[in-house]
């Protein structure tokens, strides 16, 4: 028995609004005819006032926090207290280059929904008491645009800022700390930003699934299982620079071919592993003269897979094929780890609960028992998300919504006013059943 | 019989002076600690006002043309008279980024050398009575470093300058026109430069190999048969930006891992032929972030052959190649031809008076009849060389030094003071050769 009774009207409502404050936000962009949003810009300062105002209008206490993070509260219900523990939920507000408009903003925009059915029910679904404060909240990195560290509004709020960043520059050279005080916010004050535990009930995100699964399945939501973990490396080719006329093949170390082999058996070892996934991205060679054969090459590698151990498995593989492609070659080759995120599991209370909503919404069998039920979608996440870093210092749980063909990153991102109403009543389903399972 | 006479000493002493001039242009250099010197900028200047001096200190009449060539002239000795015809030797003064200092250098300072033997024999040499005058010329662009667009100096000479080059740009966004003036020159009089069929008795320049032949096979110089035909593509594989993580290998359209695999099918595809190089030399992905899939990658293609058929060909060959690779990824491609140079054969005459050069300087056997004896090396140039624009208004002959190890266009290019000892001795009796064959 789902303990959300609002009808039909009221969720489409809901959603149709979503769906206005999506397109609305995407004009707010320092690319005009595309949709960009990085941290600590002017278009970063608008939208968070934006998001403020909608907070306050839903009824909730906001501000921002000495990281860029927009916040809004609600008082639990039952023994109202400031400093009562809260659930958190949301997701970002930042973009990536010629972004897509539902990438993280979506989750934000939902969270507020979610708060306004909590607080005006129009029926009786005041008659679960809150026992905890509710604190919607509006990261402000999480891509890692403009400063190449993605998670930065999420770490700060995590208390796992690091002193290094600081040095971190822009494409023009601003440093994160210059930015910091352009933006009116004092670096020195950043730990303020970082939340503790036991303020905390737990964290719960809903974002599109950025990936066709649910699309192929024909199921508007998933629960989430586990946020992929992610390695990321730079390998750099060393061969030798020679005159492209007059060298023939035979003495050549051309290091664009060696990295050319390399990105062909990424593809071909990770195609081959269940749930790995692994793509260059970037790709350079050097010297970079159409008649000099490249002495260096150098490409990334973003590897990502369910569990840390099958990911570093496919590594260690990786690296003894690179060996044996570069050795055929004669060609020295060498990576750099930029970059190692373990999988989030999402916490078992709140995997059920957003199972439970899901059910609920979408008319299947309530599980009978407290377990993720069969009929309910579950998928881990491919990508990253602000939950990855919220991880640190609560539980967190995901909600995934179906995204058409999976395109994501891109101005194609897609997402339906129906599935978003699905999502919203979900959401608010799962917080309900969180709260009716922590009641005193 | 040998006709020039002198000896060792003489030789050896031209020798060490052409390798000290070598390291004194290294020194003329945009960048310190390697060596770099583009089209009509500061340093181009102050190796043309070297070049002067080191010309007119060997008895030569010397000026700077309309395109920023240095040249020299002596009158022939028969029937002296300013407007002659003459044989024209020598090469350019230009390099690439962090070049050696004997691509082209090598051949304008050989040809001072030439011409100090001709003028001052110290033996019976003088008995050889020149019947053309001689000019010696330094390019002022071979590599086409600066604007993008190799041969502009000899293109000027050989009067194809075309008026589209006007508007290339440099990395800084100065136009060629912008950078003439800056220089002194006078764009509207560039036609100046260009020489007239008639005014030339023919062109031979003097190389180091830029490859590893002569080096393989032990032999100090080689005449050159032809200068081979290269085509240049800018090639655009188009496919799928999506998010690294979300999209699975099925639904990838990855245009980074194709045009890895069109570089490795260029590979494999020339090494299969004979006399065919294919080279990758440029490679970029976009969007080029880390996390994403590569939705288009462009890379240039260099293709060389002995024979424009045969390279033609090959060009065929790989074009049904992409259209089998692409297919199976789902991706478009498209190549722009951005430079077509059909094969410059050189001239039988200066062939033939280079090969007995050779033979006479390394002790083989003069060939009996007035063909390339079998005895002496013959190779065609892989590299493309100021010949090949020189070529379409007088004959043109080619004389190769061997290259240790055929490292060039990199600061460990090299060359022996022994090779270029035997190199200036055989190109000064190639002279004496053609002055003896033409005599009236």
């Amino acid at each position: 028995m789902p303990l959300l009774q609002a009808g039909p009207d009221r969720i489409a409502a809901a959603a149709r609004r979503v769906m206005m404050r999506c397109d609305e936000l995407a004009g707010v962009t320092a690319a005009p005819g595309s949709i960009e949003r990085v941290y600590l810009s002017p278009e970063h300062a608008r939208v968070n006032r934006l998001a403020a105002a909608w907070m306050r209008e839903a009824g909730l206490r906001s501000w921002q926090d000495a990281a860029g993070n927009q916040l809004g509260r609600i008082e639990r219900t039952v023994d109202p207290d400031p400093a009562a523990p809260a659930l958190m939920i949301g997701s970002h507000l930042d973009t990536v280059i010629d972004a897509g408009r539902f990438d993280g903003i979506l989750g934000v925009l939902m969270a507020l929904e979610v708060v306004r059915l909590l607080r005006d029910p129009g029926s009786e679904t005041a008659s679960v008491p809150l026992p905890f404060a509710i604190e919607v909240v509006a990261f402000s990195d999480e891509e890692g645009t403009r400063f190449g560290k993605a998670l930065l509004g999420s770490s700060a709020l995590a208390g796992t800022w690091d002193a290094d960043w600081w040095e971190l520059t822009d494409q023009h050279g601003v440093t994160l700390r210059q930015a910091f005080r352009e933006f009116g916010l004092d670096p020195g004050r950043v730990g303020e930003a970082g939340r503790r535990p036991e303020q905390l009930v737990g964290y719960l995100e809903a974002h599109i699934e950025q990936g066709p699964e649910l699309d192929r399945a024909g199921s508007p939501l998933a629960v989430v299982s586990s946020i992929a973990s992610a390695r990321r490396f730079q390998v750099t080719v060393e061969g030798e620079a020679r005159h492209a006329g007059g060298t023939p093949y035979d003495m050549r170390h051309d290091a664009l071919l060696g990295a050319s082999e390399a990105a062909l058996a990424v593809e071909r070892i990770c195609a081959a592993e269940h749930h790995i996934v692994g793509t260059v991205g970037q790709f350079e060679a050097f010297p970079g003269a159409v008649n000099v054969i490249p002495g260096e090459a150098v490409f990334s590698l973003d590897l990502r897979g369910e569990l840390d151990e099958t990911r570093d498995r496919v590594w260690d593989r990786l690296g003894r094929e690179l060996d044996a492609i570069m050795g055929r070659r004669g060609l020295r080759w060498r990576a750099v780890e930029v970059h190692n995120a373990p999988a989030v599991a999402c916490a078992p209370l709140l995997r059920d609960v957003v199972a439970e909503g899901i059910a609920a919404t979408v008319g299947l069998d309530a599980p009978e028992t407290r377990s993720v039920s069969h009929a309910v979608p579950t998928i881990f996440s491919r990508a990253g998300h602000d939950a990855m870093a919220v991880g640190a210092i609560t539980d967190v749980g995901m909600l995934f919504l179906r995204n058409p063909d999976g395109v994501s990153h891109h101005p194609d991102e897609a997402v339906s006013a129906a599935d978003v109403a699905l999502g919203i009543r979900a959401l608010t389903e799962a917080v309900l059943q969180l709260a009716h399972a922590a009641r005193p």
